[in-house]
């Protein structure tokens, strides 16, 4: 598996980390599992998407928020590994999406991190995952995803 | 510990997985513990419950969702195990309530789930636990619930 | 390091741990893993901050409620230490900030727990980290704090 060759075919450059917004790190690792901090769907340092998918954003921009978020995700993996050959598995997302009450297409929304884990990465990268509504997120991002990886 | 025998006791079912709702897996395995994806009050392919804690819903009912919810984990998570042996410890129950923002009672809720789990595996059952609130959830549940699990 | 030192020179007096709310445990530990339950900014069995940053709290007191609430975690982690040696590092953070869907400065409020943790345990004390609106928590409080902390 050529995971570099599989993210240029998507069209996937993976940035470089954003600084954190806080008094945190980007990921932290603990045995072999990676926490990598909650990711915004910011690009080149600003946020690229703005608002509540539902209202603001439509559910196709609402997805290409959450692969985005994903994308900043797989920056902070990529750094904290030697090659892609030391990713095992992906083991669980969290993926908060910014909506109105009665918005329940969360699940179809966060399929925009979801499927681009699984068409980078195939089975390794299949996960556990929750899919949740809020009321706000920082900066008034549209979603923010957060991952727990297994790597070697 | 017998728990088939208490499942039965409480009249507990343990159904088939549902399908997940997107491209994702019920739940994955690292190391020794178990990540199980948020799970829904859905009973036989359909949400039992909907709408909001403290409108729609009474505490009660509340109560009855999340323990749905918890079935619907310990159904992904005997999937996992040879047998119930090889349950070594429910370790962190993580409980989204849907409601409004002068609802204050979550951990009251969430005990539906938790209560079950003592109930059922007794002290393997005792976890950690966050209960916080929500603006909405997918499908419009009142809850959902994800856990984490080590297991043999 | 003398954490005990640290403590005392920060003020922070770390206190009885709080009866949980339900039916959970305030940690548990799985391997090198030690997951603490959900801990609202109690002091001395009243919660001490009550309401929205941003409506009824300012950044100020929404971090002051922060940092209350991550030393009630540092409680429960002392609890479960021989001694501060055994802490290895904190992992992950998860900051839940009541507030309405305009709030954006999620990170700036958590950073009141974050902050907390690196004065206090420094490198250790650095962690990953998610920071999240959410329209209601327990009791009405203003912010909910999680943590896993890998321990010896």
């Amino acid at each position: 598996m050529d995971i570099e060759t599989r993210l240029l075919e998507a069209g996937i450059v993976l940035p470089e980390i954003s600084p954190t917004l806080a008094a945190y790190l980007p990921a932290v690792k603990s045995g072999q599992l990676l926490f990598i901090s909650g990711q915004l769907p910011v690009k080149e340092g600003i946020l690229a998407y703005q608002g509540k998918v539902g209202r603001e954003l439509n559910l196709e921009e609402g997805q290409a928020a959450c692969k985005l978020a994903a994308v900043n995700c797989l920056a902070v993996l990529k750094k904290h590994l030697n090659n892609w050959a030391d990713l095992v598995q992906v083991v669980k997302l969290t993926g908060y999406i910014n909506c109105e009450p009665d918005f329940a297409a969360q699940p179809q929304v966060l399929n925009g991190a979801s499927q681009l884990l699984e068409s980078v990465f195939g089975a390794r990268g299949r996960h556990a995952r929750a899919a949740v509504g809020v009321n706000a997120l920082p900066l008034g991002a549209p979603c923010e995803v957060e991952m727990v990886v297994e790597v070697r």
